[in-house]
């Protein structure tokens, strides 16, 4: 389908103004780059105007307004996106959600809390925490990233692996759709059948759908202790070995990270961490236990050390203060960084079956072999959730721009056999639509292209994502 | 909109024995009787022909036939459902499950188990307990009913408090659409952000998005103990305030259930349980707590203990033994059929926050003394879930079916106005479509016949089901 959008004219554009008041609403040139990009490798669209609403119904009016005038809406949070899903491909509005950031309200009897889009994530998370609840959602971005762009995404975060997923703590939304119409998508239950779950279809659907005005979220109590592990490993494949084992024998830790040698080594290198990266060693886990009982979170690493010496752990610490807790969390934390403050690359958020991990990681190396390309590995073992970084490094731009797209479309043919799929918590955005052919037959993306022509018939909110 | 319905023919019935052998193809009365009710109320629609296919092919062949045919078809599982959502309210065919009850594969690697539709959940618990795993999802009527119909019902149970919803444990679906098309609706992986979410979408759809064939499972370590406490209070509404209570102290029980006097009244009248129904106690709550360390359990109970002091609890016991604590138990799992078996009855299940309870069960109190009806409540008040018995002891046929839809009427706005929704686990089916009015915004209850449009243009799949 073939969909024509207006420029925004000046006439438009005074409409803005009156509605949003002048000062919210930005064309001049500093601040279209800046919304132009998110945190995706190096895409650039520019917005043709920013505008930065306060509350549901400016977000109501303006979607109106770009109803009736056929202009792009592209909904943005904190633009620490990995999937250019903020990008606005087609110009029109950016419409950021940094100014509607407000905890509305914390109820501790029910353990909910209503917030807006644009609280940052880590704020949610320290405040509750002072309440002695805790909101158990902390993707990698959390000292940055918006809630609202978390529920938009699916994102996830280390913590997946004991606490569930984001769309286990979301709610209750409240939606402004592409007509301007406001809707409150489900109810302030942690139960909910009640027909079609449409907190859960927006839940991951990328801005495409509706924008999100607020969310409801579920609180659970503050576990009292937490304990962390880091465990050297001779090859990654024992290291993945050990995962499934740990769980095998009783214990689901609240967080279970693997990285590849490689990846601390440029940790070590880039970010002034001590940590002696030894002979011998091919991967890391880190293993965080949390509870209310300190001796029994002993108990817990003792077992979790049983199992992981017959995987051939070398090298085991245990982090028991805040401090020693934190610089084995923070290899980790910069990771991601590191690795991307040092080359130019491209990141796949691969995701398969916890067990198949070993089998996806001697594949990406595989393909990495045969067209020349190094990869860091790290991510959410626990999860099946691997973050392939691949290094551009001496690499010809012809090889990365033409040759690569051939080599993580066979690195995808095989998360997908194996029983994974596109993205665990990056979502598809602007980069991935090319490869969902390989997960997706036709009738399934015909589905979603016909989920986006129900809520968004004139195709003016986010255009240009998710569906090839 | 208006859907003509064909009635089954000699010839289509023809076609349906050649596909599934004549010995699975039923129209005799006694058959087509037992498939035209559930457990819902007193409720009857007769099928045209009952099939029982045995796998996803026959499926697809059978919808492709009904869609050609233009014949309804209603899926069933058990026939335990509380909403109506089995009946074939047009007639046509009862498509049955029930053949479909092979768990294909347990991956006790990656802890996740590939199920039919047609595994009686209890089975399903059994079957991974024995590998030292759960399944954590166990509603009430665990013994006999469908997973498949509790992933198309959304349905809950006293260990959603704790373990989260069946949302969170159900990770793939096979899903044969109206028009026949097999699909796998999501990946066999812990997280998902691949576009829109059909998984999500489809649990709590009732089946009238599509017929749900295949099954893939997250299951988690098998906690190692668990304990039990039955407390007594003098008031309803001091046990609903300790329930909020026992979490702020930073428990998370894996039960929390509240019952009335006058339901464990019922209980040990016709059930012949040896409890004694204390003079100045009006309510009870059943507490589990489990993991994987007896003293830290033991512990979490003393603590609990100390917050139901407080609010007023005169009588605690403990069970510790499997025999006390199934004593226990018993007496939570045997309230329902012992209220249905006795009296003309209807079921609510409202749903608010969780410490709204209190304030719930005081306006359905003060409903039944204006309108002249006993109710029987009791539920999961760790979820803010309460099911409510109406009795219809002396009230007359005309109050029966004239008032009470009233009644029930200013039961849900109270429900809605305190953040509630019409159902938390039973669903919408046939028999609260009267009220979704109450909860939804009409642009919302549009979305909702777009989507049902949209997987099925023609209506056959169920319908008469979830929108008015």
């Amino acid at each position: 389908m073939y969909y024509k959008y207006n420029k925004i004219t000046t006439a438009v554009l005074e409409k803005f103004k009156i509605l949003l008041g002048e000062e919210n609403v930005f064309v001049d040139q500093e601040t279209l780059s800046h919304y132009a990009k998110d945190q995706t490798e190096d895409l650039y669209f520019m917005p043709e105007a920013v505008l930065k609403p306060i509350n549901a119904i400016q977000v109501s009016s303006v979607l109106k307004i770009c109803t009736s005038e056929s202009i792009p809406v592209t909904p943005r949070g904190a633009g620490t996106g990995l999937s250019g899903g903020a990008l606005p491909i087609f110009g029109g509005v950016s419409l950021s959600l940094e100014r509607m950031n407000h905890i509305i309200d914390i109820d501790v009897n029910s353990l909910q809390a209503t917030v807006e889009p644009g609280v940052i994530t880590e704020v949610l998370i320290n405040v509750v925490e002072q309440l002695g609840l805790r909101y158990p959602v902390d993707p990698g971005s959390k000292g940055s990233c918006f809630i609202g762009g978390n529920v938009a995404h699916g994102s996830g975060g280390p913590r997946v692996v004991k606490y569930g997923t984001i769309r286990e703590y979301i709610l209750n939304l409240q939606v402004v759709l592409p007509n301007g119409e406001i809707i409150w998508t489900g109810a302030n239950t942690l139960k909910y059948a009640s027909g079609y779950n449409l907190t859960q279809l927006m839940i991951g659907s990328e801005g495409t759908l509706g924008i999100i005005t607020q969310i409801v979220v579920k609180l659970i109590p503050q576990p009292k202790h937490d304990l962390v592990m880091m465990a050297s490993f001779p090859s990654a494949s024992k290291a993945c070995g050990a995962v499934s084992a740990i769980f095998r024998a009783g214990i689901t830790p609240s967080a279970l990270e693997f990285m590849e040698r490689s990846g601390v080594e440029w940790v070590t290198k880039f970010d002034n961490i001590k940590f002696e990266v030894k002979d011998g060693i091919e991967a890391y886990l880190l293993i965080e236990v949390d509870g209310n009982d300190l001796i029994q979170l002993h108990s817990e690493c003792m077992q979790i050390s049983e199992v992981l010496e017959r995987f051939g752990c070398s090298d085991l610490l245990l982090g028991e203060s805040s401090r020693e807790k934190e610089e084995l969390w923070s290899i980790r934390r910069k990771l991601p960084l590191s690795v991307k403050a040092n080359s130019v690359y491209r990141e796949e958020d691969t995701v398969v079956p916890r067990a198949e991990l070993p089998v996806l990681l001697q594949k990406i190396k595989e393909v990495g072999d045969r067209y020349g390309f190094q990869s860091i590995c790290y991510g959410h073992a626990g999860d099946g959730n691997l973050h392939v970084n691949i290094i551009k490094a001496s690499l010809s731009d012809d090889d990365w721009h033409n040759q690569l797209p051939l080599a993580i479309r066979e690195i995808f043919e095989t998360t997908i056999a194996l029983g994974g799929t596109l993205s665990g918590e990056h979502g598809i955005g602007y980069i991935q639509k090319q490869f969902m052919d390989i997960k997706f037959k036709p009738v399934h993306l015909e589905l979603m292209r016909g989920i986006k022509h129900l809520f968004d018939p004139l195709n003016i909110l986010n255009p240009g994502k998710i569906t090839p």
